[in-house]
Formats: C-alpha cells, structure tokens, sequence
C-alpha cells in the first residue's frame, strides 16, 4: 500500500495542483491546473447557493475591539490570529487582526442593517482567504495557514424554529454539493466539546481518507441567540416588540480540493469527476507519416463538435510520444480519452478510455455527443459509488471499549458505538482509546453506553482525525 | 450643478454597491446589488484574459526579506505596506507583509519554475485583495486601504522585444475592457518621476470623472530585467547561454467600478451598461384590480422568453406603487424597463423604458426578444459615444503656462500641451501650474516646450488627479 501522505504531496505537485515551495510555511500557490479545478468546483457551490443566498464581500482586517467582543468566540481563535501592528512605519493605534472567520466582522454591519422583521430572513454568504497561525504541522489543502478558499454563510431569523430550519436546508445544500463532487461524508453532531466557539451546537461533515483518517470538510452552526446579543442584533416584530435575532453559520473550506483529490485518487494519480475538470476530454491524435494532416483535422473537427456541445475539451497536439500524453493525462485525472487514428477514421469511429474504470470503448462518431454524455455521466456514479462503498466498509461498530482500540489500530476507520451522552464519560472513552468522538446521531435501538453501561442516548462515532 | 463627491458618496449607498461604514476607515464592505456589478465587470476581464494567460492563486503574506530584495521597488511601497508582528500571542521571527502588490510574492517562484526558453513566454493573473496604508483622504473604490479587486497580469518573455510587443498587447487587451463597458480613456506614458516602482517604464489609462479629475484605471509596466535580476530569474537559450529573463505587468482594480458608476451616472442615479448590469432588463406590471392575475401571468411569460433569451431580468412583483419602482431601477441604473399592463396585453404590444436616454418604446410582444438584444447594444454604444465626447470636449491645447493655468482654474479636466522631455522643466511645470503631469505621447508637429521653449518632443498632458 502507497504511504498516503506521500502519494498526496507528490501528486499535488506533479498534477500541478498546488506550488508548496512558497517562502512561508502553509501558504501555497494554486498552480492554473488547480486553479481550474477550483474554480469549477466553486461554481458548483455559486450555483447551488444563489438560489436564494446574496454573495458579498466583507472586509479581511478585522479591529481588535471588535475581534475581541464575544468572549467565548476570541477564546477559541485567540492563539491562531494573525495581528496587524504597523501601518508602513507607522504603530497602529489599534491592532487589527487577519480574519479567521468573519463572525465579528459581518455582526456589527448585520446590527446596522437589521431594524425589522420584514429585513429577515438574512442570507449572505462570501468566499474569501482566511489565517489561523497553526502550530501543528501543515499539509497543502489540509491544514493551513492561509486558507484560500473559505465559504462562510451566515444568515439570520426571526425564531429558533427558524434557525433549526436553516440548519437542515444547510445540511441539504452540503449534501447537494459533495453528492455532485461524488464525496462521500458522514454527517454527526459534534460533542459539546468540540463545537464552534460561541455556538449552541455544531453539525459536521467528515469523509474518510485512504489511511483511514477522516477530514472535516464542511460545518452547519446554530448560533441561537449568543452574538445577535453581543452584537445587538435586533429587529421589531410585527406586534412592536424588539427582539434578539437567531442565528445560523455554515462554511467550508480548501479541503474539499483536498477530498476530491484523496477520496477518489489511485495509484496512477489523479480520478477527476467530470463536473469538475479542468478537462473532461483529452483529445490525442494517432499519428503516422502519411495521414497526419488527416488525422489533425479530424480532431480538431471533434474538438469543435465538443465544445459546441458545451465540453470543455483538450486536443493535446504536442509532439511527444502518445503514450507520454496517456500517462500524463490520466496523472491529472481527465475523465474520458478519445484516441484518433487513421485506422478509426476509415471505420467512423473513435476510442474512448475511461480514467475511472481504465475501460476502452469504441463508438461512431455519429452519435458522440450523447454517448459522451451518458458515459461521463456514468463517470460520476462510479467515482461516487466506490467512494460510498469504500467509505461504508470502514465504518465499524464496537460494542466495548477493548473491540474499539483494536479496530482504531489494526484497521483504522471510522467506529461507531452506544454512548450515554454524559460528557465526563465522553472524554473518558477519548482518553482511553486515544481518539477523538468524531460526533453523535440518535440511538437506533436500546442498549448501553461502551463506557459506563448506563442506557445509551446516542449512536457515537469516533475516528483519527486530520 | 451636483457635488460629485456628494454624489458618488450618495449613489454607493443607494444603489447598494458598498456599505462604507465598516470600523475600519478605508476598507468597505460590497453588498450584494454592488456584488453582482462587480462579478460581470469581472467576467468580462477574465473572458479577455483567458484566451492567453492562465489564472492562478498566489498567497496574500510576502516575508520581510523578500518584500526589501529589490531596493527602489520597496522604496515605492514601504510607507504603505501592512505588517504582521504576531501570529497568536507569539511574536514572529520574521514580519509578514499583506501584499501591496505580488511582484515580490510571484517572482521567487517564477525563478523556480523557469528553466528554458521553451517555459517561456509565461503570462498569468491573478484577481485578489491588495492593501496600501493610505495617508491621504480615503475614498469608496477610488482610494482604499483594502483594494478588494486587484487583476495583476505578470508575463515573462526571452527578449526586450516580446516584452515591448506584451505591452502593446495588454493596451489592446484593456482597450477592449473598456470599450465593453464604455468608459473613455487617455492612453499616456507616464514622466519617469512617477513611472511604477522598479520598472523601466509605465503606460496609464486615465479617465475623466464628472469634477474634471481623472483617474489612474489601468496601468501597463515594462519591468525589463530589474525584478529578473534581483530574483534570478534565469533561461537557458536554444544556444544554451543563461540569460536574465524580460519580464512586464499591468493591472486594475475597483477603480474600474468607480469609473462606471461615475462616467455614465446622472442626476437620477447610475446608468449601468447592459454587459455588467445586475439586471438588464426590469419588469414592472401595471396592475387594476380586475385583470391582476392575467397581468402577472403575462409578465411571468415575459420574463421565462427573456431569461431563455439570455437576458438577466427581474420582475418587480413587490406591493409597492409602479411609480416607486421606477424611482429606485433608475437609480439603481437598469438599462431597460418594461411595463405591462392590460391595455398592453390586448394590443399584443409592451411599453419599454430605456434608463439611458429615458425614451419611451412601445414594440410588439411578438419579436420583443430581438428587440431588446437591439436596444441593449444601443445603450452601449450611445452610453460609450456619450462618455466619449464628453471626455473629449474636456481635453484642451494649451499654448502657454498662463493660458494653462487659466483652464484648470475655470475649466478643469485634462490639458495638452507640447513638452521638451526634461525631468527638470517638467517638474517646474508641476509647480508652476500646481497640478501633475499624467503623461506624455509622441508630438504630432514641430512645436516648442510650453515652458522651456526648446524644441518640443512631447505631447504632455496634465490635469487634477485622484
């Protein structure tokens, strides 16, 4: 078996992903292949949040009185936040902080905007570059110092309901969009412990890596009422009164680059799904002496065909060998292949090869819009299929604590156990088996807890963690 | 006639562009209605830019000694630049510059990845945040300490020629920007006391804001082989010599945005052209009682055909009177409006409202959507010939000091006047009439220096600037 952590460095660099040579520790550059791929990828998530989210832009810096005013909030950021004390050469009368997250510096301007109950529903969201100054060491898309690419939304309502309503429709966009990007996850609440500073509870998304880590990849909180006081966020109801808003935030982050990249990668690099490639099409021309010219010009007629059908298509026409473009190609995870030679000229037809299964197929070129269609279609379901199987058949379930660190160590993965919910004899299991609980869900049937033997509230799920 | 200041200050507000009063002077926050502006402005740049140069991500933070290797570049920023001392509560070993500009970001790495004469030329942008500690008067889009939209374009090449040949290609690349969103421009170079920072030489675009300043949108700069030089950024020649690379770039910022709420607004608010308009086209039904239903099917109808068509429109379908609709679309500066109401629908007919001209239109459902496409390319044009000969009436000859003196008191806007060269003379002129020279083109005819008297090689222009 490959050492994940190599294969995900080389790969990085040698699909051309991510530059990790920059002068400062986590903090990379998005190479144009990559940039591509992130790119689309955020498109995906544009398009399923305006439908009815505002994009917006706030500013980065934020005032240290400001940073510094919802005092659980600044506990949990307060070792990771970058500071600003100079102005050219001038000292800054007040430090201002490089956002980790943009809770204190969106409130105090939603505190201006709200008056009434006929400004909520609010529902903005930005993607911007984020700082944590992290101590532990850092991996490219994984853990970070400046993290490129942070979607946060941050909406306000009029109820609790409200916010709890905004908390599944949150959950059912993430599902909409890693179900796109074929990335399966596992969707817990986290423990007490663990929960976003200064909010009422924390719904998470992990997905499991090859070496049997999970990666959060993307978190729903409901705020309850905890900064629209502090930051006094208020609006009048229809019957007069004023009243706190509730409050919900949601955001994610680089590491979905980083789970498209290691969920659905194998030994020979890259496995793109199509919705996301910089390139669905790789066109290589098979070319020998006489019919070369022939042979260009029925690629480029294919290529025009393509593109016209909406593909975004890549006639590799460099002069190397073909089977340097194969090996290339299928590195940097293009979906789909389509040879051309003089041979499949005379016979109407072409070669496909499918990056996912490394299948070849032969179809006219009559029908090869549709046929493209379906097949990369097909791309999608497979990559998701074998990304939910392999994911599913690393979940296990203990049913004492000695059965648990076991599978921790000789299978890793993710496990799942009857928890009491108590929060003393949550940190006990953590200590013993030596891993985090990942999150919770409601207990399915009756049983009792893996540690202490009182009845089980809890279905509780724990897992090494990045 | 209105205050400009006052205007532009008022009209950001109003229409939702920016939110001006985030805690931080100069750095302001763009909602959701500015948002949209700015993203089509944006798709439109990158449409140009992606044709030749790959877009790409560099990291926000330049250590300390990368920002100082090249000593006049740094001299030119060092006032401005944005320090980070701490990362949590520990004090870094080495401070962290929030980029004012990526030339010290980029180049090290361009020394990585430049080998051959076959890795060049190398021509990549990128769209990011950039931060100047500004001393002067801050002022929304126009002078910022967070310039949230900074395109940079840095292209190298193996010869002083290419590089020459990459600046009259980014000319062309900006001229066709602007001219999509009909915002004139003097094309100038700059004096050499004013070029950018380290490069041999800079190209500006100005424009003429309604107060008779202009203002700095777009700036090309041949870098020659300073920053190649100072960062070892070295190619291997087919003849296999090493050689320091050429290297140039340009860019823009929010600036264009203020450029096109300030060159086409007017008393009624913006007047935004059809290509960046968050909504081009506006549906208001003019609802009576009896027939409200048939009215909003109709108008729901309208909407689907334009939609379909391409066209981004909104149906205005709020209880509100039409009246106020209207108000606030043409202070929100959408180029069309359509009214439907029931003595429409039986005549099979729509009245049109263009926001530019304020014409009325009365057309045929039947072909509305070709129409339309007509009219949106008429605003453009006559938005872009209006601008154009207003800038033109405001750029004067000048033939002696005193005559230019006497038009920038009375008249303001841009003077032109023949000019010998010299950095002395020039800067004299500078005191004299107490405003800048923008920049110099060749002299069309034998001529004398406005102040000097000696043989005039220039064309000099000069004006109040922002």
């Amino acid at each position: 078996m490959i050492d994940f952590s190599e294969w995900f460095h080389n790969i990085l660099e040698e699909a051309e992903i991510i530059d990790s040579r920059y002068p400062i520790k986590g903090m990379n550059v998005w190479l144009p292949y990559g940039f591509q791929l992130r790119k689309h990828a955020l498109e995906i998530l544009r398009n399923i949040l305006d439908r009815d989210h505002q994009e917006t832009l706030f500013p980065l810096l934020i005032p240290e009185d400001q940073l510094e005013k919802e005092s659980v909030h600044v506990k949990g950021f307060e070792d990771e936040v970058y500071w600003i004390t100079h102005g050219g050469l001038t000292r800054l009368n007040k430090k201002l902080a490089l956002r980790p997250t943009s809770e204190t510096a969106m409130y105090p301007m939603f505190s201006l905007w709200i008056r009434s109950h006929t400004d909520l529903p609010l529902k903005i969201y930005q993607i911007v570059n984020t700082f944590r100054y992290e101590t532990k060491h850092t991996r490219p898309l994984i853990r970070v110092r400046e993290i490129t690419t942070f979607k946060e939304a941050h909406t306000v309502h009029e109820t609790m309901e409200e916010a709890e309503e905004q908390v599944q429709e949150a959950i059912r966009l993430y599902k909409e969009f890693f179900d796109t990007l074929s990335i399966p996850y596992i969707i817990t609440k986290r423990p007490p412990w663990d929960k976003f500073p200064g909010s009422d509870y924390t719904i998470a998304f992990d997905t499991l890596l090859p070496d049997g880590k999970t990666l959060q990849i993307a978190t729903v909180h409901n705020l309850g009422q905890t900064f629209s006081k502090t930051f006094d966020i208020k609006f009048e109801t229809p019957t007069g009164e004023h009243e706190y808003a509730y409050q919900t935030c949601y955001g994610l982050s680089d590491r979905v680059i980083a789970s498209i990249i290691a969920v659905h990668g194998d030994e020979s690099g890259l496995r793109l799904p199509p919705e996301v490639a910089p390139y669905q099409i790789i066109i290589v021309p098979i070319i020998f002496k006489e019919e070369a010219e022939e042979v260009m010009k029925a690629c480029e007629r294919i290529k025009k065909r393509l593109e016209d059908a909406g593909f975004r298509v890549k006639l590799d026409d460099r002069d190397i060998r073909a089977g340097r473009k194969y090996y290339e190609w299928e590195m940097k995870g293009a979906p789909l292949r389509i040879e051309i030679g003089p041979r499949d000229l005379k016979k109407n037809m072409i070669v496909l090869a499918r990056r996912d299964t490394k299948e070849k197929i032969e179809i006219k070129t009559e029908n090869l819009e549709e046929e493209i269609d379906k097949i990369l279609h097909d791309i999608t379901n497979t990559l998701r299929e074998e990304a939910w199987t392999k994911m599913q058949k690393n979940i296990r379930t203990a049913t004492n604590l000695k059965e648990a660190k076991e599978i921790i160590k000789e299978k890793k993965g993710i496990i799942s156990f009857p928890w009491c919910g108590d929060e003393e004899c949550g940190k006990s299991i953590e200590e013993k088996i030596r891993v985090d609980i990942l999150g919770i869900t409601e207990a399915e049937k009756k049983s009792s807890c893996i540690n202490c033997g009182k009845e089980a509230e809890y279905k509780a799920f724990l897992a090494k963690t990045y």
